[in-house]
């Protein structure tokens, strides 16, 4: 029996996990779940440390964690919300943040023309790397001659296997995104990463682009793409603005992955919204599709499809939350797809 | 009497700059143009060095310099964009990059959403710092365990200043774009610069957004902002992300600015467009719409009005290039902007 860690967290985190876990029950995979209710901000406003090494001893052995979301407006732009999302992407070495993309209705799409609202694309960011890798620092720190510095850090074995990932999930092709004209020493790596990973699958139609370039096409024509392969920074940014071309971020789930260890990590890519924490209006469908992608990752595509099929169900019969044009509360909306399941 | 220097560049830089060269013209500043025809890829590939000493010399009287567009396919990812773009950034100190969005015509608007179309605000780039420093290296370069990384440099001076900027060209609201909580260092650098800004400039309505939201919410509702305010990396997406949704890299037209020195450097947010160079098919729109920055930059608002209208009228009339749904080239194009001139 496989043991599925769940960090609910803050905000609507809890709010949207519970329907994710219903689904998850729903579809009898041979899994238990840890739950750890404690993993959240009031913890770490009282403790000082939000994810203790005892929590992250219950994570490790678990080949899935699944995650609602973290944040919280009292401790503002603390070094909180890396505590745990960035920890446990790179205590795990979860290298691979992999978020599909797909149009789950046309009334759903913000863009003019029809022929290209239909996205069906995955965004593959490096997830251990690139600014996020807490190397820098400051000095005269808090003065009027501060000179902060964050280092944007890129490794051959980084690169290498991020792009051989892409290569795997491609189904006809892959662009890679990066700035390799203005920055410079990252961009030559990836660029040389890029030609041999091009060799290795000489089968796979490949495209790049600059990153500004790739923004501007994605506005416009998100359905030029298949799988786009770039560095943490800006998969954060394309597969938000991606994901906003899509019915927006209540329905954009993302899976952080270790393919090497096996083991993964769930979660919408919301946050913890909490402007509306508590309303019981969180859209429930992002943590849902995350239990997709977990079911996925534990050998079970099969149910991951009958999810999305419930989900694409309850969609077109409007049974959503009012961010998708619909007036149910998250608990009807997560009923909504139960119900789906069961037909 | 004012000295413009003037850089065509490569590809479609010469073409497009051949129609603004004639609106400038038409404007009758009391200026002259100093053309600097040889900097281009062709003296890089010759030379080893596009922009030399002797050129920074003509350009560094100048106060306004246009530029057509730098790149070259022969040159690959080289140093060869850098050498001339982030050079004259660098050495003129143009700490402001002021890219002015704003939607020319409904028909223009990938938007579906009719109230959401008319965008209409300005994203102020940092222009001196961040990922484009060029401070970075690598180690065991070229091998399996090749180690790079690019600094995101923030200093106070740089972020104070260029925050002073946004404020200081606000009509509504000024909105904060970064990532701080992810990217540690500059964030905290930039989140208190912000603080100091928004005393300076109590006056002023503020919001903040993490650039992955601002993406998200630029993709569907770019009518809600008016200044964007963001560093070098985020600003060169964003900039090019709100164009698509005005209409597309045909007509960005951008200003790079010291407010301090009064020195400009005006140029189109394209590129050289290799693809389409020599076709006589480029868009000479942002060109021209350069040029009425460079007016403005001059202290001629009234003039850059008459350009903007114009150009309003041409689009209007579809006397505009394919990119913009017309059937004009890129000569004709650029005489129906004189021809509205002159009415
Ligand atoms: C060509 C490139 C280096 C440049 C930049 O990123 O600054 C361009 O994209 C721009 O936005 O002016
Ligand atoms: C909360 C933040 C640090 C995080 C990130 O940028 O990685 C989030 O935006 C995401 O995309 O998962």
């Amino acid at each position: 029996m496989t043991t599925i860690a769940v960090i609910p967290g803050d905000g609507i985190g809890p709010e949207v996990t519970a329907p994710a876990l219903d689904v998850l029950d729903a579809l009898g995979l041979d899994a238990r779940t840890d739950v750890l209710g404690h993993v959240n901000a009031d913890t770490y406003l009282r403790t000082g440390r939000a994810l203790s090494e005892t929590d992250l001893d219950r994570i490790r052995p678990c080949r899935a964690t699944l995650l609602g979301a973290v944040g919280d407006p009292r401790l503002g732009d603390t070094a909180y919300v890396r505590s745990i999302l960035t920890t446990l992407r790179l205590e795990l070495d979860l290298y691979v943040n992999y978020r599909p993309v797909k149009l789950w209705h046309d009334r759903l799409s913000p863009l003019r023309e029809p022929s290209r609202r239909a996205v069906d694309c995955v965004i593959v960011r490096e997830n251990t790397e690139g600014l996020y890798s807490g190397v820098g620092g400051s000095t005269r720190t808090g003065t009027d001659h501060e000179i902060a510095m964050d280092v944007d850090l890129s490794t051959h074995q980084g690169v290498a296997r991020v792009l051989d990932f892409a290569f795997s999930v491609a189904r006809t092709s892959v662009c890679l995104v990066d700035k390799a004209n203005a920055v410079r020493n990252g961009g030559q790596l990836w660029q040389r990463c890029w030609r041999a990973a091009q060799d290795r699958h000489p089968h796979v139609a490949t495209s790049h682009l600059y990153v500004d370039a790739a923004a501007m096409r994605l506005a416009t024509d998100p359905t030029a793409f298949d799988v786009i392969v770039t560095n943490n920074s800006y998969g954060d940014i394309l597969s938000d603005l991606t994901a906003a071309l899509a019915g927006g971020i209540g329905v954009a789930a993302s899976a952080n992955l270790n393919p090497t260890t096996g083991q993964g990590l769930f979660e919408p890519v919301h946050g913890s919204a909490p402007d509306i924490a508590g309303a019981g209006t969180a859209n429930p469908l992002a943590a849902i599709l995350s239990v997709a992608l977990l079911a996925e990752h534990l050998g079970r595509a099969d149910q991951a499809e009958r999810v999305r099929g419930a989900v694409a169900a309850a969609v077109a019969r409007g049974h959503v939350t009012p961010d998708l044009g619909g007036s149910l509360g998250t608990k009807e909306a997560g009923a909504a797809v139960l119900a789906e399941l069961a037909r």
